[in-house]
């Protein structure tokens, strides 16, 4: 008898992350006599805790295959980590009985590391109680942080999108310095390792090309270094384009977006890390700045996202369906690279005790010895993944995103279930 | 015999004005029986002054051609102003002796309102000595802000930038509100004029599309109804993106980037709108916010230039060659719409008196009644301008921007001129 399957995006979104549902779904499809159906987990895995699932076989083929090219998270994504099951049984326990309840075989979790954490206790407590449930952990993160892959689908857009984004506003600043702004800053997303800064170092392909300057997380910030380095930018190249991590930090350790300046209610200073060096830049130096703040765009646009990533995308999510209709539990997909040039690639799993709770710095060799920008080594891993495009339909000159009918699973305990904090 | 041609790029620079360059320049390349060759100002009006031309007949075809799917400014602009000419003759006598120099029969002034301005007085200049300068200026600016042309070649390309990337960051933010951000905020440019962020409205096409509140110049900033307005779009549809112009006032008149908040130095409180409306959002709502601040980003985003800007872009620059050509002198390239839809637009002319120091604001029946969208009449109005995509060719998985030669033209006179600030 066939039984169903559960899948849930966790965490924050990507350009591609539905990109892995449509490869969980599409291969799900392939194989009607072991999968009956997929849910989704509505919000992600509180879905799964408040019984409130998608069905995904109400949607055509056809909007399914709008998944390719849709960003974002289709069923809803959701922000809540599992506890350690000592300190939270109930939540794993829900789940057990939720899965029982509507025969889930199959747990599809999409996420990054916490939910990688998540999918191994699924694992572990189903074989403990002896519940035939396969859990299969799909690799998302735009952070590129997780263990054991070549790289997390979701990275690679974001690298493209950061490295092409730097070069056109390089061009930009570099044609206005004469008399007018001479310093851009780009602010990027990720707090913790500087995998997305680094990717807009691709973009600089021969000398004196933008970005002149990018601050890694992993290099505390010295003010008279960075400047220092801006002003060299200035003098040699007329202009200085930069990538900041907003995940910056001073040498005692604290983010410098929140350290110093506060406002007159006491309140941290409300404009982040790009102001703060973008105001540093001009008091010190008295060049003429301008900053942009990327946030959410850099990982919600699909319009300019990775072939590359796109094509990980969908076969971390088939790869998956695959390995737990082979029997697998408690595996990771990966990205397992074979070449750098050109690029070859293909999928491999790993064992999710070696995945949970690691995460993936830069190598110091991959940022350069004066810690303003990228090396050739990483330029050799980088570059692969950021090849290729993949644009999406367009109508009315904007591209054109799918959203599903996303009906509800009838519920068969219908018992409530109260979220913890 | 044939002469020369002068040309000059001006302030901001855009994603498309080097297509209008391009546009010059090939169309120039045609008429070599009675245009020799294309000087261009090194860094705008500047490089006349300055005699710093740059020659650009030692730029291949090819080379000219790559102008096509290269932002920013080709030759350099600058951000000079020249006065009035009461207040400044030398600067206009010094543009006189060097077109004689250069024997420049031919001036072609690519900007905003400024520049419209000096285009029109050295047309003026011109004629009253007698001197055969044809003086043609071509529209550009991302603003939006000419009169008597349907757009401004530029403009398309920020407004599909700002409604695609609402669309992307709308996507995200509600796929994340379950849980987590409810409210995301893109600050765009546009100081005076809400043409870029009545872009965005374009991305709203069913209802509970984002954006859900567009904040407008225009409109004097309310805190009750704009906090009103984003609670309402939270409960309606779970989530809030919302599209904010810089230009943003308080009743009093101040810039509400520069009103209020000041940081412990004193300084105006540095992070400008954006995180200053998240801040009101979170404290007022209790919602978990973002921002993104897209600058420069938005008008150097080649990457996704709307079609129609790129051909209107070569438009203007072609046919204010063969304005020159004719005879004519003293007139602004218009865009002349013949209809909506399907769209359908020629070029035209207008005479500078007409241009010079005339700001086009958006009209009041663009801007819905509560004032926090577009009309039916501004979509109809904009619709036209994101339509079709127009990609720059990639390698390497970036876009490939070309950088000139900027070989300088001898130079004849050699004496000094000093700029005034």
């Amino acid at each position: 008898m066939p039984r169903n399957a559960f899948y849930a995006q966790s965490g924050g979104v990507t350009a591609v992350i539905n990109v892995s549902a449509q490869g969980v779904i599409e291969t799900a499809r392939k194989h009607r006599d072991k999968i009956a159906n997929v849910y989704a987990g509505r919000n992600g895995i509180i879905g799964a805790l408040l019984e409130d699932l998608i069905d995904t076989s109400l949607e055509s083929d056809n909007a399914i295959a709008g998944l390719h090219h849709t960003p974002s998270g289709a069923f809803g994504s959701c922000r809540h980590k599992l506890k350690p099951f000592d300190k939270n049984p109930a939540e794993y326990e829900r789940l057990m009985e939720i899965f029982q309840a509507h025969d889930i075989g199959y747990f599809f979790y999409n996420g990054g590391g916490d939910s990688a954490d998540t999918c191994l206790k699924v694992s572990q407590l189903a074989k403990d109680r002896g519940l035939p449930i396969q859990a299969i952990h799909i690799p998302k993160t735009m952070d590129n942080d997780l263990p054991l892959t070549d790289t997390c689908p979701g990275f690679g857009s974001v690298a493209k999108y950061t490295a092409v984004s730097i070069r056109e506003a390089g061009f930009d600043v570099a044609s206005m310095a004469k008399t007018s702004t001479k310093v851009f800053i780009l602010e990027v997303l990720g707090r913790h390792a500087g995998w997305t800064a680094a990717a807009g170092g691709l973009a600089a392909e021969r000398p004196g090309d933008a970005p002149h300057v990018i601050l890694f997380p992993e290099i505390v910030f010295e003010e008279e270094k960075f400047l220092g380095a801006v002003d060299a930018a200035v003098k040699r190249h007329g202009s200085c384009a930069i990538v900041a991590s907003e995940g910056l930090r001073l040498p005692s350790g604290e983010f410098l977006s929140e350290a110093g300046t506060k406002d007159a209610f006491g309140h941290a200073q409300l404009g982040g890390l790009a102001p703060l060096l973008a105001t540093l830049v001009g008091d010190k130096l008295k060049y003429k700045y301008h900053y942009a703040i990327a946030d959410y765009l850099m990982r919600a646009a699909r319009h300019i996202a990775s072939k590359t990533d796109v094509e990980q995308a969908y076969a971390v999510g088939k790869s998956a369906v695959e390995l737990a209709l082979a029997g697998k539990s408690g595996l990771m997909v990966t990205i397992e690279r074979k070449s750098d040039s050109p690029y070859s690639w293909t999928t491999g799993s790993a064992p999710l005790e070696q995945v949970a709770n690691v995460e993936r710095k830069m190598p110091r060799d991959f940022i350069s010895e004066d810690g303003f920008h990228i090396t050739d080594k990483c330029r050799r891993y980088l570059a692969p993944l950021i090849q290729g495009e993949d644009y999406p339909p367009y109508a009315n000159g904007l591209p054109q995103y799918v959203t599903l009918k996303n009906a509800g699973v009838p519920k068969k305990l219908g018992t409530v279930f109260a979220l913890t904090k």
